[in-house]
């Protein structure tokens, strides 16, 4: 609901949510679809729908003259009557949602945002998916991905067990892009012994936008699923600004690295494991060092500690920072270059040390895992007098090649699995998924 | 020093820092040049230089042998006797040491760092400058850069003055790699009406390694110093992992993007300013937006406020992350995707909604800045509720293209020039060095 005062304006002018309107202010006029307010949003602003789908708000003041150009045409979505007849010869995959603008059927003159979750409406939305596999879907929950939480992995991990269990040939997540590749990191970790794909699956725009890459990256995500051998948890998406292919990319090894592209996920320290081209959908294998499709039986490690703190050293660092952390039961600090921080080794006046309060942190029993603040590439600490002084205190990750993301998430469940720091530090420099890529040099 | 047990061992074996030497510990065998012992490293170690050029540490115990394989002729450095006459028909181009990998002379057998920043020493490391320009040298300290602090910042900006008003034709600042691109941006803020190139460079290999970076980058960037039009702070590395050419970033829009590649340094949203090729020593322009030579006298605008946190947010964090702040002056969160925190907006049960926190620390008078962390890409709030509510609490940088990095140091900037809340609102989403790139679309 707009304010009392933006209200009583559009009853007086005959102008309804979804109506084509044009609002001028100042020495600019702005046209498009009269979107309704929603949530939390500035009840005095007017939101419209402009023509390349973005929604602008504009805050309502004496000036603001709003005209209607053309009256909307109601829209419904009709509710799905699909009959779906299961086709023994292909395989099955389930589609679980999340939330996230994948997730969203929009209707296009008012933006109001359906969820499209069961069968029928995905394969109405959708009908090259009903191509490729069986189709099964059920909605989780509905968040944008900014709002997940370590719990949410939880609640996704035993969901995926279960239908795991039920005997499908593949899942597909869909999934917000914000937090997409925490989420694929934990569950990389969570799921032991997965026999099947587990693609995460998202849009970087919405339904409603030409430009959507909602369709290409489903099907992508649906093919691997059903029809790939990588029984390991993946993320799917736009590998390039193209519709042309998308990139498969192992979960504990991809970042999303760009706010608005539709290639904004890339795989890091890592090749992709496959690309998987849209028009003749083909999955072209790029490595061979994947997890197969086995029989195992698929084990939950679901236990996480969500009690940890991520921080990135910067010029100016303060101790005091890293001495307030000592309410977490874990910290990662992303560092800066090969693995350092702030040493003051040379006994400069201005640098402040932050040694002595990471040897603190360790010495009172918090593990201190290291990152590369520089996103790409491998620690060492063993090529600068910097890099040995911050081995000596004891932090956890030489020579890994984890992102910060990554490192946080991998800690998060080590820490649900053991108190012990011996066996923290030794959980922690074990491959388990990927996260750390074998070393070709010292 | 080592140990007294290693000392005693090495002198009973008569082995000498610089020989050649075998380390036999369980089954691993290492040859390589027996390094010292320096700074705070653990004195029980053994610290051998590999034929890679990498060092090894090896912590002494009872099952490890040392044999001498090959006595080190003793090297030493000739102390620099060239004369250095003046070339009028050359520019003359001021190189100013600040410390790091590029600005170190490292004794091949041991090791041992001599700093080389004398015109003599540096015309004798890098005899082809003298074809570029007529070269003055002058060490500022000897700080790798995970120490550099903002305070640090401020001298070299005082120093660069100095030199500009001394009447030379461009600068190049040699500098540690690791937060080389926070004191690029930070002399991009404090450095206005710059008449002349200012060139930072460092080095991703150091000199006694095969395939140090240290020869071609500052090459490149004392042409671009001396020839070049850009009268900008710029950053100049490694364009590729070849040695055929450098790229020209612009200071504000740099990043470090790897650990240890020679390429790790990348424009982030925009392009460099120039491509260096290195065997024609040729400047290609890549834009033309750039700010050009002129007759302008320098302004200092040095003081800065470096009481500032940067804080990425991740899932789980918790609010009380946030309301520790309270005693910075300014905090920059580096927020996820398009510009979003967890907001809770759907009202789910385990989401904790930071955005009480920021409101709290932004109506107390701290300003709070975001940056995407993403790293590429352009932060938009108008696209999704969860934007619009981050939008309300009052944070600072809607549309913004900037680093987390920028950001940080353009906050400090700005709380060293106004403490009031409206000009910092003002200062910060002006572009003063190419911070923010200039919109297409909304």
């Amino acid at each position: 609901m707009y304010s009392q005062e933006i209200e009583s304006l559009l009853k007086s002018k005959k102008i309804k949510i979804g109506d084509k309107v044009s609002v001028e202010k100042g020495k600019s006029r702005y046209t498009g679809i009269l979107m309704p307010r929603i949530g939390l949003g500035d009840t005095s602003s007017l939101v419209i729908k402009l023509a390349n789908g973005y929604n602008i708000g504009i805050k309502y003041e004496k000036d603001v003259k709003v005209k209607l150009v053309e009256k909307g045409r109601p829209v419904r979505f009709k509710p799905s009557e699909v009959t779906i007849r299961k086709d023994p010869s292909k395989p099955t995959v389930s589609i679980l949602g999340c939330g996230g603008t994948i997730a969203s059927r929009i209707e296009y003159r008012t933006g109001a945002v359906s969820p499209a979750f069961s069968p029928g409406d995905l394969l109405q939305s959708f009908p090259e998916l009903k191509a490729i596999a069986n189709i099964k879907g059920r909605k989780l929950f509905d968040l944008f991905s900014e709002n997940m939480t370590p719990e949410h992995w939880r609640i996704i991990a035993a969901e995926v067990v279960k239908e795991i269990n039920s005997g499908v040939d593949g899942i597909v997540l869909m999934h917000g892009t914000d937090t997409l590749h925490y989420t694929s990191a934990a569950l990389s970790f969570m799921l032991k012994d997965l026999p099947v794909p587990v693609v995460l699956v998202g849009a970087q725009r919405s339904s409603d936008r030409g430009s959507s890459d909602n369709l290409v990256n489903l099907v992508c995500a649906t093919l691997a699923a059903a029809k790939s051998d990588i029984a390991e948890v993946t993320v799917c998406m736009h590998g390039s600004a193209s519709d042309e292919f998308c990139y498969l990319h192992q979960g504990t090894k991809v970042r999303k690295l760009h706010t608005s592209s539709r290639d904004a996920f890339k795989s890091v320290n890592a090749q992709p494991l496959a690309k998987i081209t849209y028009p003749d959908k083909k999955i072209e294998l790029l490595r061979t060092d994947y997890r197969k499709r086995d029989g195992k039986k698929i084990k939950l490690e679901e236990n996480l500690n969500s009690n940890v703190a991520l921080v990135y050293v910067y010029p100016g660092i303060k101790p005091g920072f890293i001495d307030s952390l000592r309410s977490y039961d874990g910290v990662v600090v992303a560092v800066t270059g090969l693995g350092h921080v702030p040493t003051n080794a040379g006994g400069d006046k201005y640098t402040q040390s932050l040694i002595p309060s990471l040897k603190n942190l360790i010495d009172s029993g918090i593990p201190v895992v290291i990152a590369p603040q520089t996103i790409h590439g491998r620690l060492n600490l063993e090529i600068y007098e910097a890099g040995r002084i911050l081995e000596q205190t004891g932090v956890i990750g030489n020579y890994a090649d984890w992102t910060p993301e990554t490192a946080l998430v991998k800690l998060m469940w080590v820490l649900g699995q053991t108190k012990d720091m011996k066996k923290i530090r030794e959980m922690m420099m074990t491959n388990y998924a990927g996260e750390i890529s074998p070393r070709s040099v010292i």
